[in-house]
């Protein structure tokens, strides 16, 4: 993991990265980001909130809105990882058709965060069935673009 | 990343992971979410972060408030990944230190907590000196950590 520092602190030095949404170096390193993130949302969102709604977990209205959070800021993080070019150059299960089909991806990319930020907002309430009833919605709009875009 | 929501999936209907510090199905796993965790805590505070504390960005409150505390809540998140077994079972830089060394491990890494949850309140008051000054300790203590416990 030093190397991550090490990495990171080598892209500074050179200068290229500077802003939020600043370049990837390469584009193995913006798959790399990309995956990382949806790792990270994924056990986020399926494990810890998918836990409790679907009662193989304790409800816990604080480690639910947290989650929900993280899943929220998660979904702002990958898309500027999908630059031109970053379609390959590490093994990706990312489809073309997220650069030939860019308002399509660019649709279902909003409607999945328009629908965790509902799920976030759900969670912050304390109300396990509130949270239920924003789990399916957002489940249904991470599937729908991870069906279109992204192979097995 | 279809893979991943049928990874998610699959340890749910094996209902081996039911809450937020649920036990990873393979070594491999939990690796791959340690490293995940890193990249994307990484990229929020060297990169987002960091660009504005060194003058390579403009600062953008609001950008350093989230990117704060996306770093926060992401610190909160890989050491269920370090448990019993995880030391081999995919490429990592974890030092055989981390399980032999636990005290001094959760020191640092409860070190590198504080530091970073005083970073978020300090970009919360959207001041950049403020965010200035609570960065430097914040980086120290990451890489105190980084330095002890992981190799190139």
């Amino acid at each position: 993991m030093k190397k991550i520092v090490l990495c990171c602190l080598a892209a500074i030095a050179a200068g290229v990265a500077g802003t939020a949404s600043a370049q990837f170096r390469t584009p193995e390193s913006a798959i790399k980001y990309r995956q990382s993130v949806m790792t990270v949302q994924g056990r986020a969102f399926y494990v810890s909130i998918g836990g409790m709604v679907n009662g193989r977990a304790p409800f816990d209205a604080k480690v639910a809105a947290e989650s929900a959070e993280l899943v929220r800021m998660t979904a702002q993080l990958p898309w500027t990882a999908f630059g031109p070019g970053t379609d390959k150059g590490a093994p990706t299960d990312a489809k073309p058709a997220i650069w030939s089909e860019p308002a399509k991806f660019k649709e279902l990319a909003d409607k999945m965060q328009l629908e965790v930020a509902k799920l976030a907002a759900a969670a912050k309430t304390g109300s396990l069935d509130n949270l239920k009833a924003a789990y399916g919605p957002a489940r249904d709009a991470c599937k729908a673009c991870h069906d279109a875009f992204t192979s097995q």
